[in-house]
């Protein structure tokens, strides 16, 4: 298996999570924590596109992310806290919900096409593995419910907001589906800016029809 | 974990699997031997959607089904020529695409939420599984672009005909994602016709900008 060939986007490999570390900074130390934290999640979201959560453990999480397993431990505290921060969409719904509505269309958009091409991330896909975790699978279609489709909702004027913002939110869990897992090489190779103006009308017509 | 709770739409119950068997139709056996298939392709795919490719096993796909190993083999020839089957698009795509251009976004959405709501399956969402199954979710990847994505691409009239196909697909993946891993509370609850007069026009944008 070639883990080029076979990494999807919402994932980090071990090349592109180098640690950032600036001396000259005004808190190396706080930032490099940040920046291990930010490498050991993404190897946890790796392994859970990938494995039961059940059949994930800590020594895998760690080798994956380059660490040491007691460092998971100091910074996650144990497996199942770092799998609930995993399973939270709370910091990620943050940044895609941040504009206003009459524009969120196309910051949303933006927002996962930026996410899968700089960061090798998406903000809302891992909603997808749900079916791989049993139990675990409940929690994250509860959250992705509360954390993001709600909050979208709540921000949405007019008849039919919750069912408008699934609608947005499909709209947009299937760029990230086509982009990073189906990897469709007309939209890998097409400038962001022109995937914004075709496929954000669609999702702004559902938070403002 | 609860059966009821877990299982997702792209995927059969043991108990939606019933055998039809019309003795007075004109060929019983034939009929018989056509959902007993069915029934294994659909054990097959709620494996897939669960398991590496590698940890499934034909007894696996047997007891899911409600049938013998051997009958497996008889039908299917092997676990290889089985999942060859199943990680094919084309008898879907033939559906999914079955219209005129002009009116194929209400068609397929219409199809995808059909397959979802009274077949419990979806037309081309096994696609988000490709992570799970290393080399061969490399076949799933290139099954879905020659068979679906190159497919609806050749009939599209006009400029960037394949990143139009891509995009298309897009809304259409998410909307199954949505609808059966997602499970959104209100596009489950809402009528069929409605929701494919709100979310088609996204799709045939693409297909006739």
């Amino acid at each position: 298996m070639s883990a080029v060939r076979t990494t999807p986007s919402d994932s980090a490999t071990p090349s592109d999570a180098a640690l950032p570390s600036d001396p000259a900074g005004p808190a190396p130390g706080r930032r490099d924590a940040e920046a291990t934290k930010a490498v050991i999640l993404r190897a946890a979201r790796y392994l859970l596109a990938r494995h039961a959560h059940a059949d994930i453990t800590l020594k895998a999480v760690a080798e994956r992310a380059g660490v040491s397993p007691p460092l998971i431990l100091k910074y996650f505290g144990n497996k199942d806290t770092l799998f609930a921060r995993v399973m939270s969409f709370e910091t990620d719904a943050g940044g895609l919900l941040d504009a206003p509505v009459r524009e969120l269309g196309r910051h949303m958009v933006r927002y996962v096409l930026e996410s899968q091409v700089e960061r090798g991330a998406d903000p809302v896909l891992r909603i997808v593995f749900a079916p791989l975790h049993g139990e675990h699978g409940e929690v994250l279609r509860a959250n992705f419910r509360s954390q993001v489709t709600a909050r979208l909702a709540a921000r949405l004027d007019g008849p039919d907001a919750g069912l408008r913002a699934e609608l947005a939110l499909a709209a947009l869990l299937g760029l990230g589906v086509m982009f990073g897992i189906a990897r469709g090489a007309e939209l890998r190779a097409a400038a962001l800016d022109e995937l914004v103006d075709r496929y954000a009308p669609a999702v702004q017509a559902q938070l403002t029809p």
